[in-house]
């Protein structure tokens, strides 16, 4: 059983969450401290999630393009704030030979090949997009640029996790210019809805859409938008950041242009990014303790076909059937034929896989003219009818997709938490984790004093809150709109 | 006129292809020497490019992964030529942090933060790839494994030009394993087809398929494949490899199986790469001094409809109707409503971009029911009916796949010259270019030498060279097969 090959849930979940990355065949860890290898399962996961939102991204008006991975020292400094977020994460290439060792085997650095000035690799690339840009935007008719990249990106970690905090990670960012504030505004909460309901509706992963404190903002922007997820195990996961640069950028890059009346004014800029981080998301919104648990829109193989015991001529002629009917309706689907492997071995591997239905074939079931069909979601089994099959699993697959987005808001309903006093606010982080819902003064102190005390963090100010007098859960001081806390990844 | 913008390619071929790079919108410099940035309509080509090769490396059942980008320094020596090969080109991260420059402003490398081992930035993937497999693979059951990865790659280049040569750049690389050496032969040679095929009948590119000598082959492999293409100015492209690697990297990195007899053998590889120089060779095999000519197949506009002299509700109708029925057929276009650019600019906008079709839609011609139609590839001027139109357009656009590659073929066909004294092969050279075929003594010494005296070198051994008795060209010494000489880029 799966059961005996991950650590449950309850025991532990750091070892339970690794366990489904590697007996899942999702990453594993390379001889690069921080860097993962990305194994193909795992990737053809990634694939179909950057595929949609590439979609969605174009839908809207943005195209791609690519920017060079290295990005020179100097460019970092320009931008106070983002210099300061970003320097301690940046390795750094400072030679550009190898030769052979003089003193001994195998190969060093050639110390004649030394840069003249260093290059970062880039942990994210406002600097070199807004100096490439200064020559792209002369006057409002060159604007907006909503461009976006598809891109590798490296922020050193010390302590890393697959997906959730790797020193390189795969991801998309978006850096648009604009001619007015009110426009670039538009644009960074159009991509948070966008970020929302590719989380909601492909992921079945519930998000609160929020804006971070001054203490959460992104480097050199002036304001950051967030869509937060709730996890299992009640922390919190940052999943999509849409941020609003003003003319920080613009600035700092002397990225100006001519407007409708002939006068030049500073560029408005955006970025906004989500990252392989995703699948740590949805790792941990549906998995459990048999293993992953895909929503159907993301699964690489939505329907797996067993025959019981093995393969032989009626099986494979239902199999067949079935094969060429569902992939007429654009479901993916593997009919298993492997002999060296058993029925029982096959489906604890697929459980394991996170395959949305299962179907077994055996010949005494066809005689009956049913089938078994298992949904890794509830794990619920059933005998249909062969008779109009491939609708029958189009419409299972369907409510697995609906299914895992309403147990996880009933989770996250579960798990959120209104208080108003702080002894209150510790109890329930301690005993039950998940979003606390609290009055909060409105400063970076006192944001930083709950932090030290207990861990959580302000994840957001949610867009949807309701204006409400009330005193911060700390000072007592007055406050007038809830904030989300939660611990997080 | 485009004319005037482009330098000719009988003034200056250089010029000209720095030209169409740049008045297309396809790439630029970047200030980061040697490292280009990909504008949005070239990028635009590449994904076109991209999925079609993906499409067809999953149809013959490979798989996507992703691998590091650093590898660390240690690894590459572990295969002699290897390392041999690559360690003049690698750029390598020593440190993983910055900090506050004490002595003044900007920031400076942290020197307390050096690695521990220097990392490589991947100039391709086999050392890291391979040591991973050594804990992929078991037994017979484990093989073949048929990966590949998209990605961006760095080798550090003192002259570079867009697309053809850059210090960093994107590709795929291809890493098989294999249980038999005849298994993996296969693959790299069904890999060179599958190249073959996508450059002939998506970039209308005529290559001619072979083998390299042992001084043009990559570095670790035991034989190299090529498809080489000849481009306008007479010298050859190298557009895609395919390595047979034998036994080379599984042995540097220990990677054995148990076969089907019980028996621990080393494992067979592959290894095989096309990358953004695939962008060179489209511009340079069709373009012209008009600007970029795309076959149609990889044109992110395939047509575009402009009213003239500008637009109105007539003309709109008659466009949005042509829209309609070009999209249902699966055609992209683009109606340019643009009211403040005039139809002489635009179509001297299009053509520059090599857009295959425009359309010209003015009020006179609707009223004699036709339309305008210019084909890029021959500059025809047309004047079809409305009536049946979109699929008039569809049979253009089909057209101009075909006689681009015809054209193409036709010109490689002229500039290919059979040769047999070293006089001819000099003059061949000089006055007309091309592939030259000849006879050559199949030493590295006389090829090397050959090179050195009129920098034309070996592009390969045709895989359809007939056997042959015939004298070297420069030593007189007896050979079997002619082979292609070229100068190349």
């Amino acid at each position: 059983m799966a059961k005996d090959i991950i650590t449950e849930r309850s025991e532990d979940y750091s070892a339970w969450y690794n366990g489904i990355v590697k007996h899942a065949g999702l990453a594993e860890n390379s001889p690069v401290k921080g860097c993962m290898i990305i194994k193909p399962y795992g990737f053809a996961i990634w694939e179909k999630m950057r595929d949609q939102l590439d979609k969605m991204f174009k839908e809207t008006g943005h195209v791609n393009a690519y920017f060079p991975l290295f990005i020179p020292k100097s460019f970092l400094s320009k931008e106070a704030d983002h210099v300061e977020g970003f320097a301690m994460e940046c390795v750094v290439v400072t030679h550009h030979r190898l030769m052979k060792n003089p003193d001994g085997d195998g190969v060093v650095v050639d110390p004649t090949a030394k840069l003249e000035e260093e290059l970062v690799v880039r942990p994210t690339s406002e600097t070199i997009i807004w100096d490439t840009y200064r020559n792209w935007i002369q006057s409002y008719r060159d604007l907006p640029l909503l461009i976006n990249q598809w891109a590798n990106v490296v922020r050193w970690e010390m302590k890393t996790r697959a997906f959730l905090r790797t020193a390189e990670f795969l991801w998309q960012e978006g850096h648009t210019a604009h001619s007015t504030q009110q426009e670039a505004e538009e644009e960074t909460r159009m991509i948070l809805d966008l970020y929302a309901q590719f989380a909601e509706e492909w992921m079945a992963m519930p998000v609160v859409k929020g804006v971070k404190t001054i203490n959460e903002r992104f480097a050199g922007a002036v304001d950051t938008y967030t869509i937060e997820a709730l996890m299992q195990d009640g922390k919190a996961l940052q999943s999509g950041t849409s941020h609003f640069l003003g003319q920080n950028f613009a600035k700092a890059f002397d990225v100006r242009f001519l407007n409708e009346n002939n006068k030049e004014e500073f560029v408005w800029a955006t970025s906004w990014g989500v990252s392989t981080r995703l699948m740590g998301g949805l790792i941990m919104t549906h998995s459990d303790d048999d293993g992953l648990v895909l929503p159907p829109k993301l699964a690489p193989i939505q329907v797996v076909i067993v025959p019981i015991p093995k393969p032989n001529e009626v099986i494979n002629e239902a199999a067949d059937k079935l094969v060429k009917e569902l992939r007429a309706k654009g479901i993916s689907v593997k009919y298993d034929t492997d002999k060296k492997k058993r029925p029982g071995f096959k489906f604890n591997e697929y459980e394991l896989k996170g395959v949305p239905v299962r179907i077994g074939i055996g010949k005494r079931d066809l005689e009956k003219n049913i089938v078994e069909l298992k949904r890794r979601d509830t794990m619920e089994v059933s005998q249909p009818s062969l008779d109009g099959l491939a609708d029958h699993i189009e419409q299972v697959l369907e409510d697995i997709q609906k299914n895992l987005l309403t147990r996880a808001k009933n989770f996250r309903s579960e798990k959120t938490t209104v208080v108003d006093t702080f002894d209150e606010f510790k109890e329930v982080l301690e005993t039950k984790g998940g979003f606390i819902s609290a009055h909060w003064d409105g400063t970076t102190e006192t944001e930083l004093k709950i932090k030290e005390l207990t861990k959580a963090t302000i994840r957001c100010l949610p867009l949807d809150a309701q204006e409400e007098e009330g005193s911060c859960i700390l000072t007592g001081k007055p406050s007038r709109q809830r904030v989300l806390f939660a611990k997080a990844y």
